[in-house]
């Protein structure tokens, strides 16, 4: 019987065990050899002394790092001065009897150890090695757990894992789909599923009322550090429930998992944030509410200054905002926040303005445009003091927003001002239902086409579509979107005005979305549900940066693996039987 | 608060409930209205009085079929001669006090009973009312349960639960794949993952140690009724476990899930039956053990024979075997025997001879070819007495096994000699490890050419291949092969010598297999693992004969959706961008 290296305690001492595992570290004092003996359980020492086995002792001196080795021994207490509190068999080790080499090992391209200084693309290309180190293997473990803790939740309250279909219909709409020819039907394609939502809403017109999976997506888009080409969104869909039913249904899943798998109480409810609040307070629809630096609308105040580029972005029908740095004015040159003039750039900004907040006075370039009034209300609203340094965006709405959205975010990260042991959870409500899309001149869904507007704004989809708001909701963790989801509309004739709203003609909607329209004539039942990011979920509780680091096998931003040459070249043969040539 | 329909007994007689659901049968009494009202959880009568209220009395009188409504009323106890001892609820009814018609519906294309009679396609193209039906619903509250059941016997042996990519890379090797043109990477495609595989095996070089994953996997073969594009298969995977090791840990897993899902003991461990012993004993290799009807061997005693058919097929290196139906002689007359040889000519015989039993003699054409002992040497070896029916196929080994194999099945299925109660689960083991294909003149691998050969087999890959015995298994559930697994290769040289048994060239070897080759050399260590369809083992556990019966959102055997209409076709523009033309 093998035992797990990791596993083993003083209470085993002059125990005879077996270990399997790998060769994580040697150390040779010529008689004796040390080794550290690696299983996915932890790290053990195990000790080789020519005085007992020379045989034994020849084999240990001649394994190296990353073998795989099985060894037989007895585990003794260490001496005093020899114990090792940083591993959790540090009081033991193993004096080995006997050696079986079951694997050799080239030395690894790069060291296993959980601070690596190399490309990601040498990780990728020998992401088994890669995988090996404590942080990866801690990761997986983790992912398992959530996985595990979110299952047990959703069996509990009778939902059904459910798995849909990946070879779907390609529906123009929404993000570009993965194409899959097929070979039956020539000239015809499948989509790889960019989330399960049609096939969700046709189980709840099947009546099973609570669905889920760990649903596999794709999306064929240009790939940044959080987004893969393929990704594992938590799928929920449930019948007869309210908004307030998904949402409070919701905080008691997270809040078992961040039990389970961080050991931490979160408060519920969350706090609902309205997304018109989200923006005006913090210039985001995903707020990292850890910290305040909130946005404050100080239009009023400069709408009649003597500022001409407050007053006109005003008159203009956008708006003037701040946020206040707290205390760190004299870390800043005047050609420092000039130059943070670019940053306001990238989001649409024409300037970034800014003021010293000095005991007697606000100090800067725009200073002698207000009045001592206007000043002392600057102020009061932004609770300014003697060291604090302010910036102001005046511009349309959106880009106010926008620009000192992600300047709040700079500056929190630049200065430190986040606890990253805190999990903040947000809801932001009240999205609204549809998007003008200026270049194309149509509405374009806020969500999906789908979704269930609020009763009390159903007038307002005729007269005024912009200002209608939907039942949907996005959970916001840490200034990440988690994921969101809706209510449906789940009659027929609604649909169809929502397809006519977004342009479709009669013919587009049907050949898209027949199938449905249809299902809605057949008692679909009120549904409604959620979809969360797990890749991202994971990422933000094992506290990593890039989202490729909680996907065992991940892409590159040019979507290959370096590890496999996916993608790759294939055979006329393979061309010719899905009817296809190469441009 | 909502109540399900199904949970009410008659503990709630005097409850005022809100039930919420499907209207399942009307039947209009005038004044009284008797509702058979559906929710995932049962059905419960409700009851429309006119007495009561005329206003909802005329909203009952309005809803149809499959309505879905929302209802107020009392639980009240049946009259003695009114309870429904077929149902669950049948002891009490709901006295209706308010109902709210919360979606219409139009009259379904077929009844959602269990017992329909209609084209596949029509089922397919509304298969959101087609799982409406309780077995149905059954089926895939098993296929839930069945889940659960597994992935709870997996994390308690401390497997982690592992999510391998869907886009892969394509290999020449095995069934047809589906390929995923690359957008990014021009003329370069993905292949979607037949199994995964090397991805399993690289989590195990990883050190993980123990995988599993209910993994989706495509393969684009030409379909049959138990065939899908897209199938899932549990996959498991383990370091330094043993052949028995698997087979015992994968004995005590069915164990549970038979337990939590059929509320059945079966009995393990699972006899293990050498392939070779199975082919000569059933003519399969997935013999099904629910009944006997054994394939016996005559072939030293008819070596000698005056009939020259069976003398001649032992001479050329071929045999002679023979299955005994008893007691259903009476059953064929000469024209039905004769009409048998149709049925064996599908697998490759020349014919089928047959021979009565009578209490005197044997009777048949080719009786008059045998000897008295001859004779008599049959009657012993089938055990045969009067009213048995004896068939024999004298021809090459393979198509003696595949002809009396097939034979065997159907006798069996036209007599209803199997125990449809009976789980019987068996290991095939001692598979070969190459089969040498006559066409290509070369060895491929049986299983695949990751897969261990037997330690004492060693010597024979050189000298003689096709005798090489494979650490693999099968397991076989009532006749059908529910998956397998090996030991695998863990040492580059072997790997190396497997690829160019199977002819590969170096070339070929590394451009494919490279990465795994190279995995090989940084301390692999030895592994293996079983995959099981999970589609087919819950075809089994629910009764059913189709495998489409067990998934959600099948295809038909052109592999296309009657509901999506998926594959479909895309615009040129998705083409463009994929650099792709139709031929």
């Amino acid at each position: 019987m093998r035992t797990l290296a990791g596993s083993l305690r003083k209470e085993h001492v002059n125990q005879e065990v077996t270990l399997k595992g790998w060769v994580q570290k040697r150390r040779d004092l010529g008689e004796i050899i040390f080794i550290d003996l690696r299983d996915r359980s932890g790290v053990v020492q195990i000790v080789f002394n020519a005085e007992n086995s020379k045989e034994t002792h020849a084999i240990g001196d001649s394994v190296r790092s990353e073998y795989v080795i099985e060894v037989k021994g007895k585990v003794v207490e260490r001496d005093g001065e020899t114990v090792n509190p940083k591993i959790d068999t540090g009081d033991i080790e193993i004096i080995v009897s006997d050696i079986n080499v079951l694997n050799e090992a080239k030395t690894p391209p790069f060291t296993l150890t959980d601070d690596i200084d190399i490309s990601e693309e040498i990780r990728l290309k020998y992401r088994y090695l890669d995988l090996r180190r404590e942080v990866m293997q801690e990761t997986f473990k983790l992912r398992h757990q959530a996985t595990q803790s979110i299952r047990g939740f959703l069996n509990n309250e009778a939902f059904l894992e459910m798995e849909t279909p990946m070879l779907t219909k390609s529906t123009p709409e929404g993000a570009r789909d993965y194409l899959v020819p097929s070979r039956v039907h020539e000239g015809y394609f499948y989509a790889l599923p960019q989330s399960p939502q049609l096939f969700k809403q046709l189980l709840m017109v099947a009546g099973f009322e609570k669905y889920y999976q760990f649903a596999r997506c794709f999306r064929d888009e240009d790939l940044r550090a959080d987004r893969q080409p393929e990704f594992t969104q938590i799928d929920i869909e449930t019948s007869f429930m309210s908004m307030d039913d998904i949402l409070e249904m919701t905080e008691r899943m997270m809040k078992k998992v961040m039990k389970d798998v961080k050991g931490l109480d979160i408060e519920t409810p969350f706090h609902r944030m309205p997304y018109d609040e989200a923006m005006e307070r913090f210039g985001s629809d995903k707020p990292d509410v850890r910290f305040d630096m909130e946005l404050v609308n100080l239009s009023e105040i400069v709408k009649e200054s003597g500022f001409k580029v407050f007053r006109q972005a005003v008159e203009n029908g956008g708006k003037v905002s701040a946020i206040n740095l707290k205390g760190k004015a004299d870390d800043y040159s005047r050609k420092d926040l000039d130059n943070m003039t670019d940053f306001a750039k990238i989001y649409g900004a024409k300037g970034l303005a800014w003021l010293k907040v000095e005991e007697e006075a606000l100090v800067g370039p725009i200073a002698k445009f207000f009045s001592e009034e206007e000043q002392a209300q600057f102020r009061s609203m932004l609770d300014a003091n003697a060291g604090d340094l302010l910036f102001f965006v005046a511009d349309k709405k959106q880009v106010v927003f926008d620009t000192l959205g992600a300047l709040r975010m700079k500056l929190a990260k630049d200065h430190d001002l986040i606890d990253e042991s805190k999990f903040a959870f947000l809801w932001i409500t009240n999205w609204p239902l549809l998007e003008y899309d200026e270049e194309e001149g149509r509405y374009h869904a806020a969500h999906h086409p789908f979704t269930m507007p609020f009763e009390a704004d159903f007038d307002k989809l005729d007269t005024n579509p912009g200002e209608v708001r939907a039942q949907a909701y996005d959970l916001v963790l840490n200034g990440y979107e988690l994921g969101g989801g809706s209510l449906r509309i789940y009659q027929r004739e609604m649909q169809n005005q929502m397809f006519e709203k977004l342009g479709f003609t009669k013919e587009e909607a049907e050949s898209q979305f027949g199938f449905l329209l249809e299902a809605l004539e057949y008692g679909a039942p009120p549904h409604g549900g959620i979809a969360l990011g797990f890749d991202r979920f994971i990422m933000l509780l094992a506290g990593r940066t890039n989202l490729r680091d909680t996907i065992l096998f991940p892409k590159t931003a040019s979507a290959s693996d370096p590890m496999t040459d996916a993608p790759s070249s294939v055979s006329t043969k393979q061309l010719n039987e899905l009817h296809l040539k190469l441009k």
